[in-house]
């Protein structure tokens, strides 16, 4: 507690680009560790990371022109079918890695991403990559910020540790 | 203006290692959105991150061993032509991607290069990459600073956010 | 020698999430180093990063349930035969590289390893990676800190320079 109350000062601020399965547990966990003992935690999505924050079934190919409709359709709208980064890693599968992870009863990407939400995780959806892809705050999931790039530059410049992920 | 000469203290460092075009062009808008708001900013290029230093016409495979000479003639010269860090995610491609952006008006990684020269981003390459690369001074565009390892960390334990893309 | 001292309060936190060739070099080579500049270093291997702190001959398949078997035969234990993040980068393979690297004279992946151990850096390995992965603690090289997310937190908010490579 005094610990917890000591790192309340502290500032963890990622840029979450990827939308890789891997590297997107890797910053929840973080993310998660940060919040549990006390630190600040921003998670800025910008490209690929702002897939994590839509809504599956808000997704919606109204009003987008032809190439955001492919996009919206071709991307994975659901966390859990994010591919690997290494795909075929030496052979190893994304069903092999998430079959482990039932082994040892770690949570899901989807567990770690309503964790952090409930923890208190600040989250931006960075609004030059929802104009460029075609996403709407309508598709996002709730109470998500969008935020341009100098309110990520401000923060990550008071934050103890900013990582680009 | 105000708001500026407080962020003149401030300092971005990037550490450009990809040579990915969506990668490149978030630490552009990075590099970019810190200048504006009177941020120093240094561009630290090494192993693929080389490639957006080149100018095109001036790659040459003159006093370049085989492997060299290969190596000069198989990586674009252009920053136009680098690839997706996700070349066939879900599908998506990168001339999609620029289309995207076209329908944006939002300017391209040559324009962000451009930009960030004319801002006074400070550009170093990495000396050692260099070496192995087999790429010299007079094969990248004009003004660039050739640094070693000391003088990138020297500059990234100075900064507010150090980031490796 | 003057040098040194001041910069012996700095401190380099790496977090190292990838086992590509590339990006592992390029780890050893900013952890080296610091360390001759006389700053503190910390490497933190997480996910795939844990494969370079195997030990070739030491890796069992015994008291590994059938994912991890597979796992370990199928991931590189011997850190030379990592991949490329780039595998096929226009065509440019990895025993390219290391055919250039050779002509320069420049030490491989394993030499740093080796070099980094001797002038002190620190090594973490992620627990609960090791955990999901199914990687014991005899599997590992030796003298070898097994840590949780605190761990690194901790460490990476005291660093002048925290970087997720």
């Amino acid at each position: 507690m005094a610990d917890k109350q000591a790192n309340e000062e502290k500032h963890l601020n990622i840029l979450l680009f990827s939308a890789d399965y891997d590297k997107c547990l890797a910053a929840f966990i973080l993310a998660n560790g940060a919040r549990d003992m006390g630190m600040q935690v921003t998670i800025f999505c910008a490209f690929w990371g702002l897939l994590i924050l839509r809504e599956e079934h808000k997704v919606s190919p109204k009003n987008k022109d032809l190439y955001k409709k492919i996009f919206a359709a071709m991307t994975p709208a659901n966390v859990e079918d994010l591919p690997l980064s290494k795909m075929n890693f030496a052979g190893v599968g994304k069903s092999m890695l998430v079959s482990m992870m039932d082994n040892q009863d770690a949570p899901h990407l989807s567990d770690f991403l309503r964790g952090a939400r409930n923890k208190g995780v600040r989250f931006c959806a960075c609004k030059l990559s929802m104009e460029i892809m075609g996403f709407t705050e309508e598709e996002l999931i709730s109470d998500i910020e969008v935020a341009d790039v100098k309110i990520y530059l401000e923060d990550a410049a008071k934050a103890d540790i900013s990582l680009f992920i």
